[in-house]
């Protein structure tokens, strides 16, 4: 497709921010793009806690709410001049674990003035081995990132920027402190049961990872350098987290009775409570993937976001790759899919001024177009749900799952019935747009029906006072009456979901 | 696996009898297994028209299931020295669609004392298939099949007892019928409607199975056994439905203004009122698929569930066939799976007796341990839920609907915690056994976790006083703490759902 204009037009010297709402710290970093690289201008951390900050009932409280939303108020002050689209927010384990998260959601974009977006645990670690990866020297070889979160710790395989294996385990400092080390107790009993629980985890990746191999090991984040420092200060090691140094370390930290005693030069008050349950991850895997020494990276998620950025305002949208690695993997009728993506995108050009569509939704209808078919796999019969089944829950890199929820309704509501309930579980400000994307899906869908090579007519689209009208040149639909007939019946089924459609 | 015993030791000579619960006739054929090929001994049929008692609500009516249940006592008389296991009840369309099947089903199973199994529509054209196959000769090259029935028309193509491509579209004659020949009108525009609607509905397989291509066309059951004799009668053509007969007798039925009035020797009563929407559904099928001409079949759906039982005492069951299709399709990890499917059935093995699991359990105890991780396809997180979505969605040859939910509820509660309330949404009767094979699957996983190819030490697993007690050689789970930690939580998890384990 032609069209690829942005609202950032000169793509250097432009600044770019990340928030990464992270279940232990928020994070801003602001950076400015130079020859394709990016320079950090401003970086500024909160330890929040959001994860210490979710009950029993698994609801966040009102005061972590409150300390998040405070934090964020602070952030807005950064980005306030930058534009919409140079700003990324991205929330991680706390907010994809907590029931009302959608509550903090819409008050966080309230504040910041621009989507939060949930990522999944596997898209975490790629946009991690993306921050990660572009501060390493470009040497050859598989590399193992390790990033121990307050929530969740990722494990990636890749070489140079490409993620190999991605996965995201289910422990984090600060869920392992709530629940193995009661009131900050430390004893050999605690640690041991942290460790064993990381190693049951580490189960699930232990054999794959093993298989694919690697030349270095790599950590990121809070949790890592916080390790990495304490070893150097006690004089453990020069640069980098030895096995023999962290076992060290493990035994001076069982020599305090309380997280609050530990007595470690450089390690910050606020790290002190997590930081038995980090240590005590950090040995689970050291020991399930035999780790012998791990160096640090400054990058992390935040600096992968930005990256992620970089690339999309380059047309690198990784997005478009994973799309069609899943026409692949599903095997999808390539030149139905676009018969389906032209047709609707000439519809949209057509209608995106009166329905105010814009380069985003652009996007949307081409992937939902590309990818409609793919619940054919699964089974034919009701298969538009088997394609948002998989759009829903499969790892698509680059995609929040915001957006795999939103591509899901487009792709759900692709035929049948028109399913106006499912587009009311969208944000109310998208609602109107996907439910117009979904009628220029639907039209084009049934224009193609017949999966024939033959090309279409010159058809009009315009909108005329909340009606669709589409029209074909005179005499066309007399000599396709199966087509006249679809027609009508997709005016029936709109009709349904009040959504008026003539046909001319 | 070696356990092979089945409660029927003679198998030749052995009566099967199959009962065909259709939209528009109830049949029974009861049948005797000689040298691998049936002899019919006994048929019966009933136009019972279920899916003409479906409301607009898509309830069936009192009326309806009366008839319904009042034709099974019949059929019940002629089943009931046969053994439960030599007998087949399958329902079709109209039970697939009926909201209220339910209270039908379990008053039909009381009465007939075997279990009534819902097949889906491809599994319906698969066994359409299979028993048209057997009644013709062994010639070579493609079929094309073509079954109307009341609610749902098949078209498969295959070689020799060998389908290649199934559906089952939403098109019958007694459900067009209702739609588009209200009060029994004829006229050119009714049927017209009737036509095109079914012409929309051949879209969908039009292009793939021309593409395909074969050298002969088969129809079989009563619409077109009815066409097939009016051409005769009327003298149109002398054994098989021409293009040109079809025609002609479409213009025949034209000339009547009312179904009732229709005049044509040999068509019987009952069959005239659904006639017209029959032929209109059989010239669309003509026309989309440009069929010259159609020979008739006297075998049927229900003589493909007698051929498919017969395989399955002849150890040919074509489950295992799917099980290991869907196994490949997906990548399952066939080494663990083999594992995990060996350590369940040993301890089935051991178990049977206390817990009265059977050899279906077995069964689908074997293909839920080959099965379990399918769901990876999509994504690691929550697979076992991606799981038991494609055993619940998939087509799967070989499957009743039934089978599809109990093997998908076992897969689904795998892992994480026990999901009691989903063995609830079982038949009452199999939730016990169910609950009990998936425990035990449970800890097949569990002690495969590792993916080791080490082998386990002799695990004794017994049943005491409603507690499952599984023991380890002394010293073996001290020297596993992993292990131990796992079928900790496991008993934990178990304890959840009220299932006592003790390990030892």
């Amino acid at each position: 497709m032609t069209e690829q204009t942005t609202a950032i037009d000169n793509i250097e010297e432009q600044f770019l921010a990340a928030i990464d709402l992270g279940s232990n710290s928020f994070h801003i970093v602001v950076a400015q793009l130079d020859q394709g690289e990016l320079r950090t201008v401003d970086v500024m951390s909160d330890k929040v806690q959001l994860a210490a900050g979710i009950n029993d009932k698994r609801y966040l409280t009102d005061e972590a709410k409150k300390r998040g939303l405070d934090c964020l108020s602070r952030f807005a002050q950064r980005i306030k001049d930058l534009p919409s689209d140079a700003v990324r927010v991205v929330g991680t384990n706390a907010l994809r674990e907590a029931k009302n998260s959608r509550e903090f959601i819409d008050e966080a974009e309230n504040i910041l003035g621009t989507p939060l977006e949930i990522i999944a645990g596997r898209e975490e670690a790629r946009l991690i081995y993306l921050g990660v990866s572009h501060t390493l020297a470009d040497d050859k070889g598989a590399r193992l990132v390790v990033d121990i979160g307050g929530g969740s710790t990722e494990f990636i395989i890749g070489e140079r920027f490409e993620p190999n294996m991605m996965e995201s385990l289910h422990m984090g400092c600060v869920s392992f402190t709530k629940r193995y080390f009661p009131d900050d107790c430390i004893n050999a009993k605690n640690f041991k049961r942290a460790q064993t629980a990381a190693l049951q985890e580490l189960q699930s990746i232990k054999f794959s990872y093993q298989d694919h191999g690697w030349n270095s090991v790599v950590g990121s984040s809070g949790t890592i350098k916080a390790v990495r420092n304490a070893c150097i200060s006690i004089g453990l090691s020069e640069d980098r987290i030895t096995k023999t140094a962290l076992h060290a370390l493990r035994d001076k930290i069982l020599s305090f009775e309380n997280s609050a005693d530990i007595d470690i030069a450089d390690l910050k008050p606020e790290r002190q409570k997590v930081f038995p349950a980090g240590v005590a991850i950090l040995c689970a895997a050291f020991e399930a993937l035999d780790i012998k020494e791990m160096a640090f990276s400054e990058g992390a998620l935040r600096e992968g976001v930005l990256y992620d950025m970089a690339g999309r305002l380059r047309h690198e949208d990784v997005r478009d790759r994973t799309i069609n690695a899943i026409m692949q993997r599903y095997h999808v009728d390539q030149e139905q899919a676009d018969r389906v993506e032209q047709t609707a995108l000439l519809a949209w050009a057509q209608v995106k001024d009166d329905w105010q569509l814009s380069r985003k939704h652009y996007d949307m209808l081409s992937w939902a177009a590309k990818t409609h078919e793919i619940g054919l796999t699964i089974a034919h019969s009701q298969f538009h749900k088997h394609s948002a089944y998989l759009l829903t829950h499969a790892d698509l890199p680059g995609f929040t799952t915001q957006e795999q929820l939103q591509l899901a309704t487009l792709v759900r509501g692709h035929r049948r019935k028109f399913p106006k309930d499912e587009f009311k579980t969208l944000p109310k400000r998208l609602q109107d747009a996907y439910a117009h994307l979904c009628v220029l899906l639907r039209i084009a869908v049934v224009l193609h029906r017949s999966r024939s090579k033959d090309r279409l007519p010159a058809i009009a689209f315009r909108v005329d006072n909340k009606k669709l009208i589409v029209e074909f040149p005179e005499g066309w639909l007399e000599l396709h009456p199966l087509t006249l007939a679809d027609l009508e019946q997709e005016a029936d089924y709109l009709n349904g979901a009040d959504i008026k459609l003539r046909v001319q």
